[in-house]
């Protein structure tokens, strides 16, 4: 076990586990976004900064079918920021916010040596999408492509340039093709640390391995920061799920299907 | 005004302003606890670290009058710490959340270059107690002793040793006063800028002054992280509170009244 899951691993909350903790109608999640261990400044503007640190929050919301409703920031402020860019910072904040519907209601503003994000997500739901409820014989289907951010990672480091609408900086979110979706969905997560490590949560959650109908590359399928769904669902409910994904142009790809076998996750660990 | 009231005057929302965001019964907070910000890892064990990070973040619960329900955590881990030290930080975490009946339901966890903590409480109150409603002619008080943080902070800052149980490091919490006197307190506030900074906020919050019936020297009104209560009511419950005061032990000091008279904060500012 690494040291990240050791640590989270001495915490026994039965809500403990979703891309959210679920209470009641209400999900939390929280993530943090910090200056040298998800991004460099030089790589993106500050309203790019702030925009991104809200999207992959806003991400976990979505992933369990939440609509989000108030956001709490976390800020820490490096020396050299100028009130420009704090202007610029507040308002990549607030444009994903009012996108969303999202009440900013408070939160901590520090000075420090770098641009370090947390933002805490309160997002509702009716029909929760959770990481459970897998059994033998679904449906394995991940939306859009993967891959692209981590070839964009990989640019970045060798200080090459991306386009400002790669998926490193600029997300999509895939919550019309759940809201769609949602009574044909069984289980859902979003792709945050790649495919094949979030295929491994699925596996020890559900307690299945999956059978792949395609071959997938390392490079796509251990490509970190996608934010694209990955779905399970009933093999009856195919044509419904295809059908709504159609209807909220979603690509969607069935690449597996859950099975009575051992999972291997092939990527190494980013972490630690 | 200052680059970080700069950035919170950026965001507009009606429930910014008191030391949680209330929301019906609910009350979201957030507070970071940052190495080489708030402390030193040379000056506090993991233990005393996580469970200082904890106390600060229900203070706010607490001060207004919220009892603390669900904690999310993010923590960023300095590349130095080993297994053991994780796992005395996850007691810290956990014997005060025990304490105060949390559940500890969520977060991250990151590998960064050092310790920067940040917690979400979410607490219920049925009676809130906010820092408006104080009118003119208002009894203010503080709760315990003020000063020994900021002496404490400076013997810290000059290499020297202090007690394990000074409030640098050991935070008590007036949460019995306050669900004893809850009838009786118009409003409140923890004391965690300083005792003068936080009347400034409580001024401008109820465009009042203070006439101050003792003098409060430099050294006590402007020590910072002393996590006592500032609380105003009316002067004929002046009898009640008292009484609550002395039930649940808590020495209350009754320093000034609000008057139609401008407040100035002589204190430097903390922050950047």
């Amino acid at each position: 076990m690494n040291l990240e899951n050791y640590f989270i691993s001495q915490f026994k909350s039965e809500h403990i586990g979703d891309d959210g903790a679920l209470i009641k109608q209400n999900v939390y999640s929280k993530d943090a976004f910090f200056e040298n261990v998800h991004f460099k400044h030089e790589w993106m503007s500050y309203y790019q900064i702030a925009s991104k640190a809200m999207m992959i929050n806003i991400s976990d919301a979505v992933a369990m079918n939440a609509k989000p409703k108030y956001a709490l920031l976390s800020v820490s402020m490096p020396p050299r920021i100028t009130k420009k860019q704090m202007k610029e910072l507040a308002s990549g904040f607030k444009d994903v916010a009012d996108k969303y519907g999202i009440d900013i209601i408070g939160g901590d503003t520090i000075s420090n040596v770098k641009l370090d994000i947390t933002i805490t997500i309160v997002s509702q739901t009716k029909k929760p999408l959770l990481r459970s409820n897998i059994k033998k014989g679904y449906l394995i289907a991940f939306t859009g492509e993967l891959g692209r951010s981590k070839k964009d990672l990989k640019k970045l480091m060798n200080l090459g340039k991306i386009h400002k609408k790669s998926k490193f900086i600029d997300i999509k979110l895939r919550d019309k093709f759940l809201s769609n979706a949602e009574r044909f969905l069984s289980s859902g997560m979003d792709i945050s640390d790649g495919l094949f490590s979030d295929l491994d949560k699925l596996s020890s959650v559900n307690r299945v391995g999956f059978k792949f109908n395609t071959k997938i590359l390392k490079s796509i399928g251990c490509s970190g920061e996608e934010y694209e769904m990955l779905v399970a669902f009933d093999k009856r409910h195919k044509k419904a799920v295809l059908r709504r994904a159609k209807q909220s142009r979603t690509p969607l790809n069935i690449f597996a299907k859950s099975v009575r076998k051992r999972y291997v996750n092939c990527c190494k660990a980013n972490h630690f």
